[in-house]
């Protein structure tokens, strides 16, 4: 096989799905496809990312999602450089521009950037000559993530557009939760959140999703259930139950899971809390679970990703003089 | 030079030297043998690694171990993560488990785990497509130390059956000593365990080894003398004498030393205690001290592990789709 | 562009400024000078590191310095292994040692190492075969920083010679200074040190440079200021006033930059304390602050370094053996 067609993309940066188009998204994701199975590239050197520079800038610790685009930045030819910083040590909006116009200075292809605050790509993007992916940044978005969702569904049910999707738990605090509202509605789905009442935030509504305070009801004739990772830390204190009592409510098991249709798929973005938001028992039923594939996905994803960028750069870079 | 012919290896995995047949353990070693003075290959795209990926997932801290794979892999082409991860925010084999599937899903090659608990790779392997290589589990198995250990013997004094081995130290604690009783009796040398009651775990002697309390009588007239490195931390508390005591006792040095044969061969799997399990002097006789050696031998041995191991999985693959 | 041509090195380390000659600076820094722009080699097997290996032994926290020796040899085509390893564990110089011993029997090229003891990259030098590059060993020197910033000024400027550098803040402490002060000397340009009078080390007359202990009075028609990092750990005590003092006197503002020439150029060797030691909008000042491009220098310099010591290492493994 030869090095796929990047498709056409208007875009400098990844910093969320809102604002994508239709047509954008499904170009994403059909390049995306074409890596599943062919992510070992028979000739890297006709990479697009071959011998580029993919600085993986993480605030927040997470082994899995840097694992996932240092893979995908690896099997494009390019070099990777992993920058860990203790978010306290940067705790300033000041200092986190001091440290992307360093890095920027030694003109990387890529920035992928996660932080614990929201808006920290789109800042960072502004001060840089490469291309950004947000990697999540606080409650914001993590596009990729939903992404990589959305081609898991699609490879799973053929398309997105009229499906029931049921994203539940820990809405208020998760970017997975807002990039997949943002893209499932775009694609045509049908967006039910549920959470306990101070997990759901207000204004839901206006993002074109309806709302459910209880599991059992909101997994009714699902198709797709997305449980979201709990935050255990924010159990305590009197606002939340216990996890005992959180897993008995909301917490996904067999039981609850008769409610939905019988082919609906069971999505989690990891790492879960087995036993808090999802029952093992549920989480291992691998007809139905789609856990695995979801990290299968994330590679191709951000393969696909990085290709539109960096095909992006080149072209903005012009013919005039060529690699820096 | 071209690429080294790969022997065949019948195993998917390296999880342990126990159950190796002689003339496995020799191929290995053959193999190994012929990258020394040889690490940069003339062409990696000859290599059966080149632009596969290895992920060395460490839920212990180790530099040198993990150095030691990462400079082979690499050497031979292939693409390394690593993945530092805390033992702390694992400590469920569960959690282990999640991990290990959610790494498989990236569609690894290789998998080189090292952890605290005996039995975490065999774990791993169980759920993972991949090859997995144990780079230290808990108190079980160090199969690579156990080889390169074997390499440098052998390369030293020609051979291993009939040598007199002593392994000295805390035995209890060393998946490297019991790494290096199943190589070491396996390929026909005599090998005594010698250390403090308390360190010396009971049922020794059903592994065909004889066991010494006295490192004077433990030391008469071998050929090779592996020292142990202790855990200081386990000096504490009423079991064990002080680090001056254990010194005195069951510390080489150069006048324990002058009882083992003239040319005996002193080893140690690093980092070394200086001063409490080996006298300075003695770890700096490079007429017998071979521990820099040791290290050396580390990367062809993990070289030619990598190579059986991805030679292997790539047959297993079969024609049918090539590459994932 | 072909890959450039390597001038000749008479060393096989990099330790220090201290001690090189004029032409061999000046080769240094035409040699980096070519890679402005063209750090993408077309062709990366051409190039003397590709598919050697570069080991950064850091033993203080520097994800900067570190990250720039990674993309610069990276660029170059070779294999990097990044070590962190916590200061704590190897206070004793014998570790140090057993360290380098055993990095070295894995036959890395170039061994990169930061350490927070003066002197111990050049003990580290005596014990291995490979090139030793000093990326700052505690308060002694730290040769590529000077080198980034000669050869910031070199093309800014035109000329080191006749320049009025004044070199500002905590001298004592000051590896960077240290080295700016060997290399500019030695290339003819006239040194300033300013700084408080418990910052300014004894001494500093007989390396060739003038001494002011007021900011303003140093600042007085110069060519070239550069701002020195504040340990801010350091301001606590009765030795040194408080941090809103330390900036009123010795704190880089518009006010006290009107005394230096109208084209001075502003420069800092990061990460800057804005409101300490600078102002943000002196640093932000891109009229005449260049401290973006010393960190695109640093690329440039250290590939450079990395090239000139991996051919001088060629050479003396001479044509007998080839690579290891």
């Amino acid at each position: 096989m030869s090095a796929p067609t990047i498709p056409d993309y208007r875009h400098r940066h990844l910093l969320g799905i809102e604002g994508l188009l239709p047509h954008e998204i499904t170009a994403l994701l059909d390049h995306a496809d074409r890596y599943v199975g062919n992510t070992r590239l028979p000739d890297r050197s006709q990479s697009v990312l071959y011998g580029g520079t993919v600085i993986n800038l993480f605030f927040e610790n997470s082994t899995r999602t840097r694992t996932s685009f240092e893979v995908a930045a690896k099997r494009l030819g390019a070099d990777v450089i992993n920058m860990q910083v203790a978010s306290s040590s940067v705790s300033k909006g000041e200092t986190l521009i001091d440290t992307a116009v360093t890095l920027n200075a030694m003109h990387p292809d890529i920035l992928v950037i996660r932080h614990p605050e929201s808006g920290a790509a789109a800042l960072l993007a502004q001060k840089v000559n490469c291309a950004v992916i947000n990697a999540g940044d606080g409650s914001h978005e993590h596009p990729t993530q939903a992404l990589l969702d959305a081609l898991t569904i699609r490879r799973r049910k053929g398309h997105l557009s009229g499906l029931e999707v049921a994203i539940c738990g820990d809405v208020q605090h998760s970017r997975v939760a807002r990039s997949n509202i943002h893209l499932l509605t775009t694609m045509g789905a049908n967006v039910r959140v549920v959470g306990p009442r101070p997990l759901v935030p207000s204004g839901m509504r206006q993002l074109g999703v309806s709302v459910h305070y209880d599991l059992r009801e909101g997994l009714r004739d699902a198709d797709i259930i997305m449980m979201l990772r709990l935050q255990n830390e924010r159990m305590s204190g009197n606002v939340l139950p216990s996890v005992r009592e959180y897993f008995r409510f909301f917490g996904l098991d067999r039981d609850k899971l008769a409610l939905a249709k019988p082919d609906a798929l069971i999505m989690h973005p990891g790492p879960m809390n087995r036993g808090v938001e999802i029952d093992s028992d549920v989480a291992d039923d691998f007809a139905r679970s789609v856990i695995r594939e979801q990290v299968e996905m994330g590679v191709v994803v951000r393969m696909a990703v990085l290709d539109v960028l960096c095909a992006q750069l080149r072209r903005s870079e012009g013919g005039a003089h060529g690699p820096a």
